[in-house]
């Protein structure tokens, strides 16, 4: 019986123990969910005899070597600072060890000890990154083994909600992941690509104003604002000459203006703290962004500060429906930032219902030519919805190729070595294969 | 004969060592000049029998040891972060000394030691802090002294050009002090005031657009922007009760308007380093922060991007003037920040000719009452000249103060002791009443 180690059982988790648990007859395999919470990892883990939730600290290294030991496999779905540590003590102890955290340069360093030891560190499977690497990947390769050329490549991913729910918003939006990096979305790090050959940069107060239009057939229309830096995707897919490389976050049209609000305020900033939150309602938070005025109402300035019209119904509405001119409490306590503020006020709105659920959606597009030199447009995208509040699209799609690889590792099928991405032909076609078993597929269309 | 210590020849403290080598045989002093530089030292100090300029590494504890045991008082014009080391070196060997810079938390930490030992540790003693704090504080304390309380507090410091050079520029600005923190001006930390009652904060991207209107009799109309931290001043100034407390700077009318459209593009964006710098033109640096067009000019881009009309001559003429639109290469090399490159286009034209000087313009507003309950209103305003690209007005301004206190001190008639900034009558009247003599004086001007 060969054994799964998967370290943390938070909500980002539950698809993919749900998944390895679910095939743990099946494989003949037994998993271990550990997490720092005890209760948490064996509620996530449900009545098994194929599978136990532990409380562990896994930052111990006492406490996690036995755990470690007895494992075939580890899936790491601990914050991403902690991987380094797991990962030195699976290749001490001579485990495979798979992550969806982005690749670091320390991680990346032992990549000779994992080849020696032919020990697979498989970084950057879950959904964006991960989905992205591999269907793009596939696609890239494809044309090239043929002796094509890439000439752009763009590709935007976006966590959405499903078709009834986004009905009932304004916006078209919910948080269906982690609500913080939705506030900070573009901030930190300058949003860098190359357009035509031309490198291109959009400081982050231009951002939202600068979105592409997608429409993908039988699901509608798209908009997509740039990611921070599209230009370090050229060096891992091999695009060094490609004329334009792009990638960008989805959302439904009219949601990237409407954002754009809340950064033209600087509510969005988290660089501060403010005074006097502990009494502050929504429409104060808001107000102290606005120049003073001693007749107008909040409204008013509000309209004046955005160059909004009277009938901008589109944008007032979107404002008011959040709550931005409300009475309400803000209900925070102490020093805080205005962007953590405003991610309190937006999930009193922006939280899933029980009954409602997600949709993710990825979109590449590739032009390129073959060896007759005509330039040829294809596109491809996925759509993928959830089915409640918990088992959300975004939860499956991160835990499906995680879950997907570890058996695949357990089933001798993914023999590579090396600290890896998943942009390896030996790597995502095995994996892609699966996901479509599980209606995670891509539709390509050619475009003339 | 009393020895000075001056620590720094730099431009910023040519004024300084003019004035009190100036009054040398006078007062009879001994002036001594010491620079890492030593030439440059020697430059500064010119020919005199009462002073000399000499080679120091003022790091090194050793080398400064007995420059500044020899010495009576030490002015030190450092790089602000090197204060700490001097300061103790100083309070062990029983000197006072004074300082532009502001006072950090580890120079006021000392303040028990200096005082035990009867030493004045003056910090923040130039233009803007410095002559800002005396001249406020005098006004402050006047209208306290009579029974009344400040409701209101603003004030905005500017370093200009003098009334016929700002006639040959556009702009009417070229850089008369350090041109890296005009370009960064109102970045890393959020502009916080209080007005009416309200705290109030401004975004970067707003900052350039909130602009204050300001008149001074017999020197025409400016317009001011909010400064960082207005709110710091509060506690200083002991003006908890205040409804408004705004600082700023000044600069003459339509500069901000234009400066935004910098901050607009992205251009004065630190945090990065750009691609292909080496062969980039003018054109090309500003051509990368508009969105790619196939076959629109980078004029036609700049004015779609900026709202810019065909007939908004007035801002199309300073973008063209500063050379934006220019095929020139920009001259620097490797990776190098928007921020760099944009300061080494604006050096190419914003910087002093021979014959060309500057102009400092502070103005103070206090809003008042006293006893009876009625509201005042109060202007002071100054407006100082340079003489030439090196004896400028921002130089006089910052180097007065300082040589005016190390004479003070000599002469025992700044008996303060303890680390201090100069917001006390028995500091600021004498250095006040001092300035007048050099022409540095305010104007106040009851407005009804």
């Amino acid at each position: 019986m060969k054994r799964i180690l998967i370290l943390g059982a938070g909500r980002s988790a539950t698809a993919l123990i749900n998944f390895l648990v679910g095939k743990a007859k099946e494989d003949n395999t037994y998993v271990t969910v550990a997490d720092m919470d005890g209760s948490l990892a064996e509620k996530a883990v449900g009545v098994s005899e194929f599978a136990k939730g532990i409380q562990l600290n896994a930052l111990n290294e006492e406490e996690r070597l036995p755990l470690i030991q007895e494992a075939d496999v580890v899936i790491s779905m601990l914050p991403a600072h902690l991987h380094i540590d797991i990962v030195k003590s699976c290749l001490a102890n001579n485990k495979h060890i798979i992550t969806p955290s982005y690749l670091t340069e320390e991680i990346d360093a032992l990549h000779q000890e994992a080849l020696d030891k032919n020990l697979l560190v498989l970084n950057e499977l879950g959904l964006d990154p991960g989905i992205d690497h591999m269907s793009a990947m596939q696609i890239i390769d494809g044309i090239r083994n043929k002796g094509g050329e890439i000439l752009e490549f763009e590709s935007f991913t976006g966590g959405l909600l499903d078709s009834k729910t986004e009905l009932t918003n304004p916006w078209r939006y919910k948080f269906t992941w982690n609500p913080r990096n939705v506030v900070l979305a573009g901030q930190g790090r300058a949003v860098k690509f190359i357009q035509n050959g031309t490198y291109k940069y959009i400081p982050y107060h231009k951002l939202f104003r600068r979105t592409e239009k997608i429409e993908i057939d039988e699901h509608g229309k798209f908009e997509g604002y740039a990611n921070r830096d599209s230009l370090k995707y050229r060096s891992v897919y091999k695009l060094e000459d490609a004329r334009t490389i792009f990638r960008g976050t989805l959302r439904r049209p009219g949601y990237c203006r409407a954002w754009d609000m809340f950064v033209q305020l600087g509510v969005t900033d988290d660089s501060y703290n403010m005074e006097g939150v502990s009494t502050m309602t929504h429409r104060d938070f808001f107000n102290s962004f606005l120049a003073y005025n001693a007749t107008d109402s909040v409204e008013l300035k509000m309209m004046h500060y955005l160059n909004l019209r009277q009938d901008d119904d589109v944008l007032l509405e979107k404002l008011d429906w959040i709550g931005v001119f409300s009475s309400e409490l803000v209900g925070l306590e102490g020093k805080v930032s205005p962007a953590k503020i405003l991610q309190h006020i937006l999930e009193k709105k922006w939280t899933l219902e029980p009954h409602e659920t997600d949709r993710c959606v990825m979109w590449h597009k590739f032009i390129y030519k073959m060896q007759d030199g005509v330039e040829k447009e294809l596109h491809s995208s996925m759509v993928v919805e959830g089915e409640d509040s918990v088992n959300t699209s975004m939860a499956l799609t991160v835990g499906l190729p995680l879950g997907i690889a570890a058996r695949l590792i357990l089933q001798g099928k993914l023999k590579e070595s090396g600290v890896r991405l998943p942009i390896h032909a030996s790597i995502y076609e095995p994996i892609l294969e699966e996901l479509k078993k599980y209606g995670v597929l891509f539709n390509e269309k050619h475009v003339s």
